[in-house]
């Protein structure tokens, strides 16, 4: 068999043979969106994303924007247990007949963004590859000592998003349809996406939050996600599914729901809480079992766990 | 100008540009060769590595080899400042066509490296590539409360390697001449270099290191390293320098001198100490300035800064 035979899911399991058990593990690799690590009592999040010019970067997107994405989604890993970024390591493979104004252009994006959060980059390698290939590692810490992870969920908790859904979806469909990033407003959403690191860290220090995970490749696969590792259920309410507003314009309301659900890129976290009045949107409730939709008459049809994959 | 047209160092000084200084960082990004990190009081060794296919594998390297080399770089570079490895991420890109069986193979190296050195996997990401590339992070802590850097070296303080030099580089060479690796004796010894863990818990342990650093792209290379860093030059002497003795049988010894100050691939460490006692092999002095190959009637020749390079 090949790897292109194979889904993700498949291929991270060869992985999963963990070999040494060790007990500063609190929370293992694939269990959650980082690594948790206990250093002498204090706990740090660590995650690494690697990505690379013909999977992560969509034509149109300017070198600054590459450089941006890829400290970023390590940093909304980070917001998603409610770490505070401190620590960045990145790896770059640089094609031999890469401009060096363009290198210089890509540094500049990594370092807006590891500015922006206060990041100090500690670490790196180069090296010549034939694709433009970006690896970073990010570590944050808990200042409160606690963080959030995907376990935690009750039935009768209230379901939060912090914010639209689908967004970047729509503008990779547009796009996809050979519009140029200038006919598109909003751009900024799918090529430079904003980590919620301070969400993340209000949703954990607040204490309100009791399960916390980002959405990466779909509010779909999100909510399978956490009702595997909380043991729970989800009802979530068609009419309140906070959908990108330009997208129902575009392509109608159903379709907008469809992208929200299912749409992958959005930089935005999934939690739950036992309060009900978060200034986020409440898009639904736990419940013991089963994943749904339910619409504005009580209808209900299953979301199925799907959403954006590499290995699709 | 392009990337093909441009020094390593060229291009990591581009990243350089620390946009944030954090005080929790002991020793920043390209001083040495991890980053050291304080963490309530607790300090980190983080390193990270990228090897692919074009660059890292010779032909003939089997697929577990390829995987213990992925970690066995980042475990050298913790080695080099005395930590105890503790933690590994790892990110693979994936060629489509890779058979499920070579990837287990790979995966199989990587399992072999961590439990040797009881290493706890705890992250990474998996994708596509057109080539193989394997991105590892490793992160070390240090149970004494005190490491060692390239930073330290004072007059009159010995010069210690911990084994052989010059070996992986005469390896290479045979293989590049088309001999195959059943030809070959300690073939390991390029393939599946043994990261010198022990060596550096060791050295910093008992408190007679001064200053560290691990030899990866040649003896050379990591004298100049040490000498920039200690603000001190280099006395090594010719016949105690600790040559590869297949490479004298194979090539005479000239040219494993040669090898052994100018070839990259050992996993070996460079330190100095006070003591002149020590059970590693002693090559030299350390000496206000220049950096020099003295040779048993008191000649002397400059070293100069050569060794493996990626961007050669």
């Amino acid at each position: 068999m090949r790897i292109s035979d194979m889904v993700e899911r498949e291929i991270v399991e060869i992985f999963k043979n963990a070999p040494y058990e060790d007990e500063r593990v609190v929370v293992g690799p694939g269990d959650d969106d980082c690594a948790i690590v206990n250093i002498g009592g204090n706990y740090l999040a660590i995650t690494t994303d690697m990505v690379h010019e013909t999977t992560d970067f969509p034509t149109g997107m300017t070198p600054e924007e590459i450089g941006f994405m890829a400290i970023a989604v390590n940093l909304s890993d980070l917001a998603s247990c409610g770490a505070d970024p401190a620590f960045c390591l990145l790896s770059a493979g640089l094609p031999g007949e890469l401009e060096k104004e363009i290198l210089e252009r890509i540094v500049d994006g990594v370092l807006e963004c590891l500015q922006r959060y206060r990041v100090a980059l500690i670490g790196g390698d180069v090296d010549y590859h034939e694709e433009l290939t970006l690896s970073a590692t990010g570590i944050g810490i808990f200042p409160e000592g606690r963080f959030l992870t995907r376990k935690g969920a009750e039935v009768g908790d209230y379901v939060y998003v912090t914010g639209p859904l689908g967004a970047a979806e729509y503008i990779l469909e547009r796009l996809r349809n050979n519009e140029t990033r200038e006919e598109i407003n909003n751009i900024e959403l799918l090529f430079k996406p904003t980590p919620k690191i301070q969400e993340g860290r209000d949703i954990l220090a607040s204490g309100v939050g009791k399960c916390m995970t980002d959405i990466s490749d779909s509010l779909a696969v999100s909510l399978y996600d956490l009702s595997r590792a909380s043991n729970v259920g989800f009802e979530i309410y068609k009419d309140r599914l906070p959908i990108f507003e330009e997208a129902v314009s575009f392509y109608g309301k159903e379709r907008a729901i469809e992208l929200s659900l299912y749409g992958g890129g959005d930089f935005q976290l999934l939690f739950t809480s036992e309060r009900r009045d978060l200034r986020y949107p409440c898009i639904g409730k736990v419940v013991a079992e089963g994943i749904y939709l339910v619409d504005e008459c009580g209808g209900r049809e299953q979301i199925i766990e799907k959403g954006y994959s590499h290995f699709r």
